[in-house]
C-alpha cells in the first residue's frame, strides 16, 4: 500500500456546505426529519406504531436505581427479536432488540445538524434525551436497555442474535457527533465507560466473541481517533481478527457445532481477511467492510486491505444496482449471488447504500481512486436520496428499480416493494441513518493527507484546513460547472475527482491525471474552474444480469433516471427507445423520443413485431420517484 | 346453450389406446409409477420421507373395532396441516391432513391401468389396499382417518381447512375407477356409504357447509352418473349453490365474521355463479370450475355456464402459461393477477394443469369448441408430461419456464423451483394425479352425443361405441398424419378437432368446419385421412405479460420447446434468435440459427449493441427438460 497516499476525511467543523442542491436536503433533515423522529422516539405521533425507545430508557433507569438501592428487580425473558404488548410483560423491554439505537442515531444526526446550524431548542431536546440515556447506564458502564430491564445475568450471552454491541456502536457514534458539535462530554463519557467495559470483557484470554451485527468495530476506531486510547483500536482489531475463527464463537455461545453456511448472514463464516466476496446481510456487510478498511489502514495490513479490495470489486462489478443499491434479496436482506440483480424483487435497502458510502470513504482514505468516489456518488444521488420523500415526511426502506403497484399488493414475493414511501417503520433504521448521513455529508466530500487535499463529491460551500481555505461554487447537478477559489496557507496538491460519466472534463488550469483524479499544484491564491459536461447517456447493464437483457437505463451526470406512470401512463413495459433516440433535457427531466407498442389482444400468437407508435417518454431522476402517489415505475426501458 | 350439442366423454372400456407416443407414457405409469407409489404408500422406499398412508388406515381400523367393542378410545388434537413424529403422539394420525387421498388416487390409477392391461399381481395389491381402507370405515359410513383416529367428535367441524370431503372425493373417484375396471363393488359400496352420510349431513335444513378443497362436487356427479341416485347430484349442486353465500359458512364454523378477501383462496368469496375470474388456489379452482360445468350441463343452468365461460376465458386469455401451466404464484399455490406470468418464479403446479384438463373436457361436453381442446392439449403435452421424468421415477410438482439452478439453491423466492425432478414429495399430490390422468387418457380424447362423435385429442388405437368402431392410426406428434378407419353401425356425424396451431389442415374427405372442428357425415365404412402439418412456429406472448417482452417461444405441433444448458452452455440469456432465423427439425429437436452475445466485462457501460456471433441453438420439447441433471433451462428466448 502506498502509505504516503493515506488520507483522512475532513471533520465537519472544517466544512460548511452551502449548495443549491444539498442545502435543501440538509435543511429538510433539520426541519422535518429530525423533529419528526424526535416525536416518533417519544411516541408522540398519533396513529404510528409505538417506538418504546424512550420508555425503555426510563424503565432501565428505574432498574439501575433499584439495583443501587438493593431493591428486588424482576427478570423477564430476553429471547425475542421484537417485544410487543402481546408477547411480553408490560414492565419488560418493548420494541426491537436494537430499539436503543434509534435514540443514538437521532442524537448523532442532531449533533451534525447543530454543527451546521445551531438551534437552541434542538440542543435542549438532545440534552434531555442524553440525560434519559445516561440515567439508564449501569455502574459498570453497561448500557443496553433490553438486558438491563429483562435480565442482567444474560448480558453478552447471545452476541449472534442480539444487539448490545450494535447499540454500543451507535451510542458511541452519537456521542462523538454530539461532543464534536457541542463540546458536551456527558454522552461521550457514557460511551467511554461502556467502551471500557467492552474492552475489559472481550479479547484474548477474555470473552472471545464479536458482534453479530457489526458497527462496534467502526465506532471503536472513531473513539480511538478521538481519545487516542489504544485499547479501543485494539478491541476493534480483535473483533475483526476473531470473527469467523473456528470453532465459531456463535456456536460456542449456543453449545452446538454448525457449518459455515450458517454464518454467511453475519459475515462470520470465515475470518474477514480471508473473505473475498460480499455475502450475507448487506448492512452488516458494509459495516464490517468499513471497519476492515479502518483496521487495514491503521495497521498497514496488506492482506486485510486485499480482502477489502476483493470485496469491493465483487460489489462494484457483480452485486450493485445501477442506482448504487446493494443487497438484492429480501431473503436475509442480503447480498445475492453474482449478477442476481432483479429489478422488481430488489431489496436494495437505504441503509445498505449508506453503509456502502461508509465503506467507499474508508477505501478512499487508503487509496484515492475515483472508482470508490464514483460508487459513493452513485449510491448517494440515487438510492440514498430516494430513501426520503421530497417533503422529508416519508421514507423508503426498500428501493426497487421496477414497481407495479398491483404486484406489491397481491404478490407476497413483492410485499417488501412499497409503491409509496412509508411514514415510519416499526424497524426504523433507515430514516435516522439517512438523517445522520445527509447531516454529515461534509465528512464524505473531502479527504486530505500531509500534502494533498482530495475533492470526491462536489458540494458548494467553504472548507478550511491547515492547507488554506477554499470557497466552492458548485452547479454540479445542472451545468456541471464548479469553481474552487483557493487561498492556500502553504503550497499543496489539490486533487479533483473526474466523474466516471464525464467524457471530456474541462479544467481552467494545467493538471495531471492519476486514478481518476485531476492533480493541481497550488502555490498561491488560485481559482480552478472545472466543467463536467452533463450529457444524457444510455447505459447498458451487463448481459450477465438476466433482468436487463435488451434494456437500457438513462443517466445524466450523477443521476440515474426512471420513468413513471404519472408521466407516461400504465404498462410501462410497452415503451421502448432506440440507440439513436433523440433525448432532450429540460428542468431536471429527460424527454426521449421513443415508442409505445399497441397492447396485444391475444395471450399467444404467431410472432410478428409489435405495432409501435412514436411517443415522447418523460424520465425523472430516480431519487424523485414515488412522490406523486402509487404508480408504475421503471429504471430500465427496452431498447430496440 | 345448444342442448343438442351436449356430449359425454367415452368410457375407458370403449377406448383402447395403442399409440407410438402415448403407449410409452401409459406403460411407464403402469410399470414404474404405480409400483413405485405402492411402495411409497407402504413406506417401503429407503430414504424417502414416510407417507404413513397405510399406517393411518390400520390405526383407524383399530379405533373402529374398539368403538364397536365399546372399548375406550383416545383423543388427539386435530388441528394441524401436517402431523409428524415431532408434533404429535405416536398413536395419533400422521402425515398431511389429506394423506388418505394418496391411497385413493393410487387405487384410481390402478383401476384405469387394469382396464388397459390386466395384471393379476396389481389387482391383488389393490384388493388388499381396498380391504385395509374398508376396515377403517365407521359404521355410519364416515371415512377419514385423521378424524377417526384423532377425534370423532370433531368430524365436519372444520370444512375450510381440513380435507374430509376432499378425501371423500378421491375415495369415490378411486372406487368408480376400480369398479369399472374390475366389477368389484367393495370400495364402491364404501364410497356410497360415505356419500350417503354426506348427503344426509349436508343440505338445506341440514349442515349448510361445503368443501374447503373442492373435488367432492365432481365425485358426487360421477357417482350420480353411475348410480342414478339423485341425492348425489343434488348434494353436488347444493355444494355449488351454497358456496360463498353470506354469512360465510367458514366464518360461522369459526364463529367470527371476516371479509371476502379471506375466501379467494378457497373460491368461496362469492357464489360460483357470480364468479367471473379464476382466483385462489389453482387446483381447488379448476376442481370447482369442473364441477360447476358438470352442474351447468345437468341443470341446463345458463348463468352457471356463463360463469364457467368467463372463468375459462380469464384463464385462457390472461392467466395461463404457454405450456398450459396455471397458478402462477407459490403464494397460496394460486392464480395471480391478470398477465402476471413470471417465468422464473412460476408455480404452475402439475396438478393444476391436470385439473385444467378436467375443466376443459367438461366445457367440451357442454359445447364442442376447439379452444377447450386446444388448451387441454397444451396442458397435457407440456406441463403435465413435464411432471414426470423420462424413466417415470421422479416428478415435478412445480413447472417453471426458466430455471437457473443457482437461484433455486440460493434464493428463497425461488426455492420452490426445483432444477431436477424429485423422487417423491411429502405432499405427494402430483405424481398420483399424473398417474391417474395418463392411465385414463382415453376419457379425454373423445366425446359423443346422440348424433356426433368428437375427436379432441389424437391418440392411435380403437374405439367402439353404439355408432360403430373406429381404428385410429396416429403419427400426430411427428408427421401430423392421422387415419381414421370407421366402420359405422349407423350413419353419424364425425367431428375432428383442427388444432389451433395448424394453418392448413388437410382432410381426405369433404367436411364443413364449425368452432374449430371438421365435421364429416359417415354413412358406411369410411377412411378419413388427415394431416396437420407440423411447422416450427415462433410464438409471441402478449406484451401485457411483463416477463416476455422482447422474447419469443418456439413450438412445433402440440409441443412447446425449450432450450437447456446441456445443449447450449451456460448463460442462456445471452442467446437470441431473429424473426427470420432458419429453423430445422430433426428427431424431435429444433435447431435454430441464432446468436450468442459475448459476455460483457463491466456491469455498467455506455450503451452499445452487444457483440454477437452466429450460433446453433438446440431446442427440445419442454416436457423433456430436466432429464440430464441440474442445468439452466428457458422456454423464452430473446428475439431481435
Amino acid at each position: 500500500m502506498e502509505i504516503n497516499h493515506y488520507s483522512r476525511h475532513l471533520e465537519l467543523d472544517c466544512v460548511r456546505i452551502d449548495d443549491k442542491f444539498w442545502s435543501k436536503e440538509i435543511e429538510l433533515v433539520r426541519k422535518e426529519v429530525i423533529p419528526y423522529q424526535y416525536n416518533a422516539l417519544n411516541d408522540n405521533i398519533p396513529g404510528a406504531q409505538k417506538s418504546y425507545s424512550i420508555e425503555n430508557f426510563i424503565k432501565a433507569a428505574k432498574i439501575v436505581q433499584n439495583i443501587k438501592e438493593n431493591k428486588k428487580v424482576e427478570t423477564y425473558p430476553a429471547d425475542k427479536w421484537e417485544y410487543t404488548d402481546e408477547n411480553c410483560d408490560e414492565n419488560a423491554f418493548h420494541g426491537w432488540v436494537f430499539q436503543d439505537s434509534d435514540v443514538y442515531k437521532w442524537i448523532e444526526a442532531a449533533g451534525y445538524s447543530l454543527m451546521h446550524t445551531y438551534d437552541s431548542a434542538l440542543k435542549r431536546k438532545a440534552d434531555e434525551m442524553i440525560d434519559i440515556v445516561c440515567n439508564a447506564q449501569m455502574d459498570n458502564g453497561y448500557l443496553d436497555t433490553l438486558y438491563i430491564i429483562n435480565d442482567r445475568d444474560k448480558i453478552f450471552t447471545n452476541l449472534r442474535d442480539f444487539h448490545e454491541l450494535y447499540c454500543f456502536g451507535h451510542l458511541t457514534e452519537g456521542a462523538i457527533s454530539y461532543y464534536k458539535a457541542t463540546g458536551d462530554k456527558k454522552l461521550l463519557n457514557a460511551a467511554i465507560k461502556f467502551a471500557d467495559l467492552i474492552c475489559s470483557s472481550f479479547g484474548e484470554d477474555k470473552r472471545k466473541g464479536y458482534p453479530g451485527h457489526e458497527i462496534a468495530e467502526m465506532a471503536l476506531v472513531k473513539l480511538y481517533e478521538l481519545t487516542h486510547s489504544r485499547a479501543y483500536l485494539d478491541t476493534a482489531k480483535f473483533f475483526i481478527e476473531e470473527r469467523g475463527k473456528k470453532p465459531y464463537y456463535f456456536d460456542i455461545e449456543r453449545d452446538k457445532i454448525t457449518v459455515e453456511d450458517n454464518y454467511f448472514y453475519n459475515q462470520a463464516h470465515k475470518q474477514p481477511r480471508h473473505q473475498h466476496e460480499a455475502v450475507g446481510h448487506a448492512v452488516r456487510g458494509v459495516y464490517l467492510y468499513s471497519a476492515m478498511a479502518d483496521i487495514a489502514r491503521f495497521f498497514r495490513d496488506d492482506a486485510l486491505y486485499k480482502a477489502c479490495e476483493d470485496i469491493w470489486n465483487n460489489i462494484e462489478n457483480k452485486k450493485m444496482y445501477i442506482t448504487g443499491g446493494i443487497g438484492a434479496t429480501v431473503d436475509g436482506e442480503a447480498f445475492s449471488f453474482d449478477y442476481d440483480l432483479p429489478n422488481d424483487l430488489a431489496y436494495s435497502e437505504t441503509c445498505a447504500s449508506i453503509g456502502l458510502i461508509f465503506f467507499a470513504r474508508r477505501m478512499l482514505e487508503i487509496a484515492p481512486k475515483s472508482k470508490y468516489a464514483d460508487v459513493m456518488e452513485r449510491a448517494l444521488y440515487n438510492t440514498v436520496l430516494a430513501g426520503m420523500a421530497q417533503d422529508g415526511k416519508s421514507f423508503f426502506y426498500v428501493n426497487p428499480l421496477e414497481v407495479l403497484p398491483e404486484a406489491s399488493h397481491k404478490d407476497s414475493r413483492k410485499r417488501h416493494i412499497k409503491p409509496t414511501r412509508q411514514k415510519w417503520f416499526s424497524c426504523a433504521c433507515c430514516p435516522p441513518n439517512l438523517a445522520r448521513l445527509i447531516s454529515s455529508l461534509g465528512e464524505y466530500c473531502y479527504t486530505q493527507n500531509d500534502h494533498t487535499l482530495f475533492v470526491h463529491l462536489f458540494a458548494g460551500g467553504n472548507i478550511k484546513t491547515d492547507k488554506g481555505s477554499i470557497h466552492i461554487r458548485s452547479d454540479y447537478t445542472h451545468s456541471g460547472e464548479i469553481e474552487f477559489d483557493i487561498k492556500p496557507n502553504k503550497p499543496f496538491t489539490f486533487a479533483i475527482r473526474i466523474p466516471h460519466w464525464c467524457d471530456n472534463p474541462e479544467f481552467s488550469s494545467e493538471y495531471h491525471e492519476k486514478d481518476g483524479y485531476a492533480y493541481f499544484r497550488v502555490h498561491h491564491n488560485t481559482v480552478i474552474q472545472c466543467k463536467f459536461e452533463q450529457k444524457i447517456k444510455i447505459i447498458k447493464c451487463s448481459n450477465n444480469v438476466r433482468a436487463n437483457i435488451g434494456k437500457a437505463a438513462l443517466s445524466r451526470g450523477p443521476f440515474i433516471y426512471c420513468f413513471e406512470e404519472a408521466d407516461n401512463g400504465k404498462n410501462l413495459q410497452m415503451l421502448s427507445i432506440s440507440p439513436g433516440s433523440q433525448m432532450t433535457y429540460k428542468d431536471g427531466f429527460i424527454i426521449a423520443d421513443g415508442f409505445r407498442e399497441k397492447p396485444d389482444d391475444k395471450l399467444y400468437t404467431e410472432y410478428k413485431a409489435g405495432v409501435k407508435k412514436n411517443c415522447k417518454i418523460k424520465l425523472i431522476p430516480y431519487y424523485l420517484w414515488g412522490n406523486r402517489g402509487e404508480n408504475e415505475m421503471s429504471v430500465y426501458i427496452r431498447i430496440v
